[in-house]
């Protein structure tokens, strides 16, 4: 029996018609010998009866299904009485009367429930992950996902951009992360790669003369997992030519604006704001900032430089600097309230945190006394610091005062409820630096990667101050996550070569591993550009979720692992062999199974 | 100078507009100090003019450059003088007058030309593939398939299918294609697989009640290679629940018909026939027919058994089969001609070819004589043979037969110019064998897959005749290319069971591979089937190509090689460490370049 209708989608208007349906028991009731089951398919329940009077044969094989059984079921849709309406259930007016029933598949009991908001065992619903995607929460994050990769492919369809698939079977390249290797059977001794990123392949596109490209690309990377970030994530990559910078991004922006609209109604302000990085690291001592409250950072070393607190002198005088924190009407605080604020700065690098209490019009606190009266004043103004306020200074090098003050910025905005969660605060932050140095390698690195165009106007600096130059790179940033970056590239060979160098690569290295690269820079490559957006990251904070692992149909766990297939797995010896490797030992002495 | 318009769009319709155009030097002439251009984007070429009567500096500039140069340029466009005006070019009838000109960059003499028809060594395209991709034949190509894998995600999503990716990190199987393989850091000694398909992933997407799937996915085989074979090929990939065979077919070729109208302008006639897999070895000797033309197998051993060929004869008695192939209208071949099919044959396994030429009325040819009279006339009457025919006849085993006069039937058919290269005829095949025995393994094996349902009708036939066991499977079948196939998939654990069994798996080793597919089946799994089209093939047909190589941005060569990147390659021996794994023997020993 074909289905006629979707559970979910029967309502009043299909009083008096005969369907069928097909779908999972929910649950099951028996009321005096009617029988009420809730089925349930994709698309949400129903309310299915089987009573003596109409179901017949039907109601003794439906006293024997249980919860997960797969039916097919035929009967009226009918009104429900009034006092029987379910105004929680979209389906809750109407009830369907069975005539006809076929059990298509038993079901034992599964080893939790399918229904939203369970608190199991992550790892449980993970090897059983065929179950948890049945939880509704769980199917709408799945096609929210769906409907997500279809408007961001629309739209760049109708833009003019091309879906070219890249390569997954690829080459080791030296820079970026570690890389994921695959044996070679063919050539002995020799290893493809899985790609990062398809960063080559689109720039190659461009030199194509393809002049947009888009794919919805998997990557790779073989990095020590946090709880955001798998080792096979999903991009929107994206490339184009001839474009310059702002007209992208606000291409970009539009692309977004339909995004949002389109998966949840909401509608995005444009244009968004821009911000260089100096100005988001100075502000909110962060890259990406959540620009959904304020609670700026403020500047203080002209201010302290001079004033008795001998911490924030000799800071600063040792070239770092004294920044201030108003937690607006955190000033009532117990002082418990404000010490248990230390351990948490302590991890962001902080080696004590300074405060002042705004009481009564007067400053309070240990480190007041230090103060002069005028530079008192001159704090009270710069920090707009009003009565109940709490200042809260960090004093270090640039990174640990931006890292400490970030993170009690959004802590303290949390806790004070400044953030609005229906709110989608999108920004640009611009301007990156281009270079930063690795103390344990000994050398500059890519800040964005080792393809990205230096300002024209810093271009000179490659030789005088390396560490001024900036990228004309751009991460686009949401309510404090990074949701995708991108990058004007380098098109001219003598540009690139450059680069390699800055990053303390051999003429005869940087051949060797981006030979092609240098080559087809040499035949006519257009000015391009491009971004890529995080999807897994976009759809899990689209769907309001917390976790990448929720928007991800079959996700790895935090050791890397598929709890579901049981992989990876030891494989047949003859395997290796034809693949020319060899376990550098037995598996079972360095097993680690975590 | 951001265009205002792609070179290929301009048209009468624009004359007096000022535009700027961005692309690339087709070729350059230079008529008494009045410089043309043909300046090519991906849209198309149109011609630029420098003449210092207009062009000021811009003519200097313009000067120097050469072939593959990348401008940017604007001017007026004009209309041509009638007679230089070019009908073999869509902007033939109007030129550009060119005011500014940049240089956005130079370009070297590239290794070949940038145009179509080139006839170029394939490895020294593949080498230099982002100018390759630069031809307009290569990037319509790619265009096509952006296009063709946008209608098949546009009728999917509007018919309900939910795209979902599936993890390419997966598990090594033990049935199937040799697998590619990706060490784990984390995990010594264990290894995940490149997935052949994500077969398990979409049938546990529907016991999850997904209930409509696609993915455009990336799938991975380490075989060696044919000329259409890829080591990583896209595959649509499409699973629904509670669908009957029946409607899932019809939907697909309503798909069909929407891609082949949109992409090339074909209306397909449906519904596609429907044949079964006996029928299309019967008549074609194959199970991929090609149906533009006729010339059917036909079967003789009735006839034949008893005549005077006596290699015939002990055929049929030995199992075997004869058949013919009227091959129409070659009955004038020479005896050369005819003794020519004979290597051809041989090919195919014939051992020999036997053959008679109808002339005059008469039967002609070394067997005749040993035919009588009424023998001739039921070959006359079964054939068809006319004046002029030849018939060929095969006798052998069942496979060899079907294999050599399905290929004499395919290469008489192309010499005999019988096959429209206009016209596409669909096809399903249907009800292949469940099993085949593979002597060498000395064991069943599964012809679809092991998750193919078989008939229902056929089910007991697992304790008596498995050989005989037809399965509910189908392929979709194209000018005589398999471009999809699939089933209806085993939804019952016992039937899964029997599967394996069949297959020769004992219970412990199904558990240790397929335990979690097992399981998932005991909870309430909906019956489910589906099918997978080969994206690659579909657009070499749409495109009219004849090589998968073509449809493809950057292929491997037959060596699993890519040639631009130069991958695979040796990587760093810490790598190796990091993963737990050595060289079976130092590269040198054993490279094996291709």
């Amino acid at each position: 029996m074909l289905r006629t209708h979707d559970c979910g989608s029967l309502t009043t208007g299909h009083i008096g018609e005969t369907v069928t349906l097909n779908g999972w028991v929910q649950t099951r009731r028996d009321l005096g010998g009617v029988l009420f089951i809730d089925l349930r398919d994709r698309s949400g329940i129903v309310q299915i009866v089987f009573n003596p009077a109409y179901s017949g044969d039907a109601l003794a094989i439906a006293d024997k299904v249980r919860s997960e059984y797969v039916l097919s079921v035929t009967g009226k849709v009918v009104k429900r009485d009034e006092e029987t309406i379910n105004p929680n259930l979209a389906t809750g007016e109407i009830e369907v009367h069975i005539t006809e029933i076929e059990v298509l598949n038993t079901a034992k009991t599964p080893p939790f429930f399918v229904e939203d908001g369970i608190e199991v065992d992550e790892s449980l619903r993970l090897k059983y992950r065929y179950l948890d995607l049945r939880r509704p929460e769980m199917q709408k994050t799945l096609m929210l996902r769906s409907k997500a990769s279809k408007i961001f492919r629309d739209f760049l369809d109708e833009n003019g951009f091309v879906d070219v698939e890249t390569p997954i079977l690829t080459k080791s390249s030296p820079e970026g992360a570690r890389d994921y290797l695959v044996p070679s059977r063919v050539h002995s001794g020799e290893f493809f790669a899985l790609p990062q990123s398809p960063q080559l392949y689109k720039q190659l596109l461009m030199v194509s003369g393809l002049e947009r490209y888009y794919q919805i690309a998997r990557c790779f990377r073989d990095e020590d997992l946090r709880a955001d970030r798998q080792p096979e994530f999903t991009q929107v990559d994206i490339e184009t030519s001839f474009l310059d910078r702002d007209t992208l991004l606000n291409m970009m922006e539009q692309l977004m604006v339909k995004l949002f609209k389109e998966t949840i109604g909401v509608e995005l302000e444009t244009p968004f704001q821009r911000i260089t990085y100096q100005e988001a690291m100075g502000k909110y001592g962060s890259d990406k900032p959540d620009l959904r409250f304020g609670l700026e950072l403020v500047e203080m070393n002209d201010i302290v430089a001079s004033s008795g607190v001998k911490v924030f002198a000799s800071v600063i005088e040792k070239g770092g600097e004294v920044k201030c924190l108003n937690a607006k009407g955190c000033g009532t605080w117990s002082r418990k309230d404000i010490d248990d604020l230390g351990p948490y700065a302590a991890r962001y690098g902080a080696k004590g945190l300074a405060w002042i209490q705004v009481k009564d019009g007067e400053f309070k606190g240990p480190i007041v006394k230090f103060f002069t009266e005028q530079e008192i004043e001159a704090v009270r103004e710069r920090t707009g610091a009003e009565d109940g306020d709490l200042l809260l200074f960090s004093a270090d090098n640039k990174k640990v005062v931006a890292d400490v003050l970030g993170a009690l910025r959004l802590k303290i905005g949390r806790d004070l409820g400044l953030i609005d969660d229906n709110v989608f605060k999108f920004a640009w932050v611009t301007d990156f630096p281009l270079l930063s140095y690795d103390e344990e390698a000994k050398r500059y690195v890519a800040e964005h990667h080792p393809f990205t165009r230096p300002n024209d106007e810093d271009l000179e600096l490659f030789d005088t101050d390396p560490l001024k130059m900036r990228a004309q790179a751009y991460d686009i940033v949401l309510n404090g996550y990074e949701v995708g970056g991108g990058s004007m590239r380098i098109y001219k060979r003598e540009v690139q070569e450059k680069m390699f160098d800055a990053l303390g690569m051999t003429p005869e290295l940087a051949r060797e591993k981006f030979g092609y690269l240098l080559d087809a820079f040499e035949y006519g490559t257009p000015p391009h550009g491009g971004i890529a957006f995080g999807l897994d990251r976009l759809v899990m904070l689209l769907a309001g979720r917390s976790n990448l692992r929720e928007t991800i149909a079959f996700p790895k766990t935090a050791s890397a692992t598929d709890l579901l297939m049981d992989a990876p797995s030891p494989v047949d010896p003859s395997q290796l062999d034809q693949l020319h490797i060899k376990l550098a030992k037995k598996p079972e002495d360095n097993k680690v199974k975590a």
